[in-house]
């Protein structure tokens, strides 16, 4: 058994039953999207949040402890993107990569915008020309320093 | 003589004369965001943001033609991040990829995020424990319908 | 289970069944290219049309569960192309693609045609040199906005 | 010298003198699509269509010669598609392939779509929700046959 | 159940009865050629073919079924040959493959040798200085033309 | 200087004087296919052969140097074929590899059929239902042996 | 069943049953490096050499059939090398590839060393400073030859 | 400059002098194995061999200091070999690489045959069938040790 | 059964004991780092070894044999590395391995740093601002001669 | 004029000067490790530490303004390694990866070590059996957070 497997289970159930992932991170009482990065492999849960999500979907006790070990990260099945949706994304750093880079350098100097000290949030935004996702994303700026 | 070159040229001149993204974008009459990709050579100037393009980089005819056309876009040189802030960005796709999915399918149903119709905002976000860099990206969902 | 297992059974079922996917449509109610890339598990159904699906190919709760849920896209299984007759429309982008970005570009300026808002129709063209396959590809325009 | 250099050559001159493949294609004489593909490398040109070519370009004697000389086909600098109107394209063949691939074989049997045997046609549709790209691929089925 | 089973399946029954492809051939009446790259999954049986290779690999119905549907194409697992014979071939079109096409051009003009409308011959070849394999390959020329 | 920059010399060279191979291979004394290769840099020849590609290319003392060196070989820029004609080659390989392979066993045993000790003959077949392209292979077989 | 499965079962009985590579030779009647080559799936057995390996190994009939059929060649399960030992082989053959082939022209002419009629023996040399793996290959060189 | 530029004005030289390695490798003072690598830029000379280089190929102070710097190794263009020569030499690796290795951990346990504390000594080896290529690698034995 | 099955047998029965590899270690009787190695499948254990993991991981017979057999090393799943923590380590490389090489090379001269005569050390290194991880890598210098 | 000019210049004055990148350091005033990476185009050079850069290497302007640009990242040329001194640390990371994952986890918890905040010590380790390369990395641990 690996986490992998793990979190198989855990989508098929949620399909089956027809849970939301709002309703999940409810229960967690994490946010939705750090919540979903945890139930698809990327993140790992405490004690008390694995005993919930036992709950949820049912998990026996080797499941419930591979929630807790620290997994294997990167969710994409593949390096290169066929799904659309994701797709979109590589779009978004194939063409706005350097300038990402031009204005963070421009703002802050030499370092990196972190992915681990960082956080998420998707929301819907209403727009009469149509509903708009919008995205916000926040990681912390670490410098560069000459030792 | 390809965009490419125009944007090297931009890009040397950018150096030599100390320029900021935030001043020439201040002269273009656009966002620091939009006006930094398309002198990186990803959107296209009409002929009055060119006309101001050519004062500031001292360009000739053909360069100001070349920026009025569409160009091919794609900003990063290799397939392979090798620069670690633009890698930290495809890092959140490959951690993240799989939630995003999820929750704007939640919220939408079967779509994309656009990658076309889109705006980015880049800000610094004082923080005591240190500064954050906090990215707002906001795309059209667009949905598949049947037929 | 995911959605491919799903795919996998349909597909066995309608060789065993000799089912044509013309027929397969009218019963979903939708074009015969919809219907097929959908059971091919590209398109999401509605509660209906899985609902029909599963009478046709004798589907379980779950797998009935599954075409309701927005799937991860991509048909092919190998990223370079090894079928000669998918191999001829990776030929076709190869050797027309920058054809088709000049002349969308020189009628509707910088953007993209959709492959979201998009259909697609695929017809016998009876031809006395030899019957000819005509398809025709209508995807909305999408334009670049600056900002 | 060879056909890539003659090709730069072309699209330089045509955005220095503001030409639109439709005007460049008028005067070879054939449909804007062959005549785009022709002036990006894809196609061999007759001894009169060349003629033309090199009045309209300024061309040298070589290069009227290269233009008649079979080229090395293949318009795509990169194997892996970063610009995001011919992406769309890949995409398209990513998501419908294999419906494309039993839609041909259910009518035809088994075979190909010739992409020699091929021709192309690109309009605008008007659409009160917003235009439409039309592109109309025609190409001759070629049948498999047991020897 | 998908067509490579099938594959899998007649190899197995051939090794254990120790047949021959000329035997094999002679049963479904075709030439050597066709039948193995039939049997091996490339090409489509009609009902006849498909009834006696029922017979000589004991297929089932369902098995039987799957001779007759279009197969997706490609008999190399992998996209870099490893096998020293397949090898040779690679290295014939990397080595010669240049060649070829001047030779094609010189003769026939813009166009391509058909691998549909395509037959194959392999015989030994008697020589005192070791005996030679001869293969004679004979493909359509399609002409590209103008539109 | 290298071998690829005399290779271009000549085909250069061939394009502006509008020679054929058929004339070139007359001149050097060897087969169209044979000489063919060797000027484009995939064979070595002798000083008289090369003699003879002195005069006929106006070559330089260094030049003719270079082609009496064994070169690097493989004639194709890159891994993955982008010219249709070149591809057909690598689709067959693909599709009838397996088949070739096996019958070459089933008829000599275990062991390659040469590319080194091997020629090619390239012929117009006429034919009613539109004119083919005949190509005969010839390779020596070697077996492998056990020691 | 195919070859590989063969091979797995002939590298389990190995370890269960502490048997070293030179007693397999032995009872097989060939080289430790040959044999070892034929259990690792690379070369084909004879009926008697089958036979020995049945009893070896306690194979079944349908196992031993497979020990005489030509197998798919390539040993190495991914192409880029991780397993330190082989990885040093492939950098003896970056370091040290033109060299090789400088040297064996410098001596024969244009042609390659046989990678088919070859043998290869593995010897310990004895050394103060530490032993010395010592490899010694040997294959037929094969000219080219024009025509 | 770099190494690489140093290289091809050897070669150069080389061919234009019409000199051989055997030669080259008397004047240096060294096999004609490690000298060829030397001058094809993988090994590092002292200042006498340098000398003697600066000599033979009438080098510049720069282009003989460039000699004594350690050079970045691996002597092939491309990582997917195309020159059949060079290709032989992987296909050894490919098909013999496990039985390579199995071998060495017999005689010798868990370690590596060094490619650094390295020989090798190229051989014509007469043989009245056709002489063969006797190459002789010998690498010191590096155990792992567990700490 | 494989070497890759006993690995992950290890793996699942310390998640499930929830032991530690600094336990597994003390009973190994080795450092934490090669323990820990060792029982990922990179190194080799011998019999004492081995009867300890026996019991720790309660191990078959044949388990337990193949613990004691020299593994085919590589411990990443996937050329690219996806998951954050092990690309951390290949951006080191990328960024700084020009670096080392210059500065091993500096001090030492041609030659490489040994990853077979190497050991590892990974310690906590307390700091106000937030602990650090130190690691230390110790290998031989293995010169390059010449010969 | 771009970094990587600047880079190659640098190091062209350094193989012609005989300068060490110790000399270099002490007169930059930072540590080796550092001041090699930023002289090699890894790091971003304040004004003062630029100056001194000028001097050393009678830089212009310009090149100086390019040495306080942050630069683009990555100091390798090719993705897959092929020094052999710098493939050993990716076969360390390839070897050990898994287990410096476990040990930091083990340690730590979920985060990473960070590239960014991190130093690097390279230094000679003297050893009657043969000196030794230590290196000591230090790179601060930086945990994910739920949110």
């Amino acid at each position: 058994m690996d986490r992998a497997e793990v979190t198989r289970k855990i989508i098929s159930a949620k399909v089956v039953n027809k849970m939301t992932w709002k309703h999940i991170a409810d229960r967690i009482g994490q946010s939705k999207e750090w919540t979903t990065a945890a139930m698809l492999g990327q993140m790992t849960l405490n004690a008390q949040q694995a005993g919930v999500a036992r709950e949820l979907f049912n998990l026996t006790d080797e499941e419930t402890a591979w929630l807790q070990i620290v997994p294997y990260k990167g969710s994409l099945a593949t390096q290169v993107a066929t799904d659309p949706l994701i797709y979109r994304w590589h779009e978004i750093v194939s063409v706005y990569g350097t300038t990402i880079k031009e204005l963070i350098h421009e703002e802050f100097g030499d370092g990196i915008m972190s992915a681990i000290d960082f956080s998420m949030d998707i929301q819907r935004e209403a727009d009469p020309k149509g509903d708009r996702v919008n995205v916000v994303l926040s990681g912390k700026f670490l410098p560069y320093k000459s030792y």
